[in-house]
């Protein structure tokens, strides 16, 4: 099976509860663009049961929170794709958690469109650069750090 | 205050828990699109707890399984935008949830475009009518009964 995102170790995590973890990614169509996957391989959303449903999405707020501190802002797009014609691009469940700013796009909309170009053509283009293995390294030991320094002086429990 | 989900009333909804509810939307971007609603006026996923962020979620995934049933499908998409720059137009706290199809749009991603277009110049237009009461009556009624005849014959519990 070749699974970009079950070939990911705790090394690629910057935050992980049991069974699901936060990854960037590797394309971001801004800056924060962050992926929460389930460790194992689920396809779809329903072959999760409803505690593991639970604590993705707690997961997922809890990245929310964190991206929107780091990136000054209030604002984020949360998104899954289920299947092809929904525009899942990798069959692998995952969400999108974008931190949003006023004007970062021309339109708030964009930023789904830009996923859409981005996945029509590949993700290794001039129109959504991949990072290289260090940026992600450098990127990812960043947010572990601010993970760190985040919940742990944040009074709000999730 | 003058929220247009506040205004909703069980009669509007079509599957419910304690603290949300399905509405379908009044503008379809696409048929089926739903919104999830808490019946309480939150307007960030923020003010939710942990244990109000499942129930909303698990809402949201039988009304995404119940959607692919209806409309003969098993892909949708599923978004949240938080704060007027990730898109947010409605300050009451909402999920879209779409059942799409291969085709129903010349790229999967432009039902993301069609929600941004139309938010932009108003609901009421020609891009996305607006349907009036008599259709939104006769749409929720069609819909409550099909959560009854699916849900009390589906094996699967969520």
């Amino acid at each position: 099976m070749n699974c970009p995102f079950c070939t990911k170790t705790p090394a690629d995590y910057f935050i992980e509860t049991e069974s699901f973890a936060a990854i960037y990614n590797i394309a971001p169509i801004l800056p924060g663009h962050t992926l929460i996957i389930p460790k194992k391989h689920y396809e779809s959303l329903f072959e999760l049961s409803d505690q593991e449903l639970a604590e993705f999405m707690i997961l997922g707020r809890k990245v929310a929170r964190l991206l929107a501190h780091l990136f000054l802002t209030d604002a984020f797009d949360w998104a899954i794709q289920e299947k092809e014609a929904a525009g899942q691009s990798v069959a692998h469940l995952h969400m999108h958690v974008v931190p949003r700013k006023i004007g970062d796009l021309p339109h708030p909309g964009d930023w789904y469109t830009a996923l859409e170009k981005s996945e029509l053509v590949g993700i290794d283009t001039e129109i959504r650069r991949k990072l290289n293995s260090e940026e992600m390294r450098t990127i990812t030991h960043r947010l572990k750090e601010e993970v760190g320094k985040f919940f742990s002086t944040n009074s709000i429990s999730t």
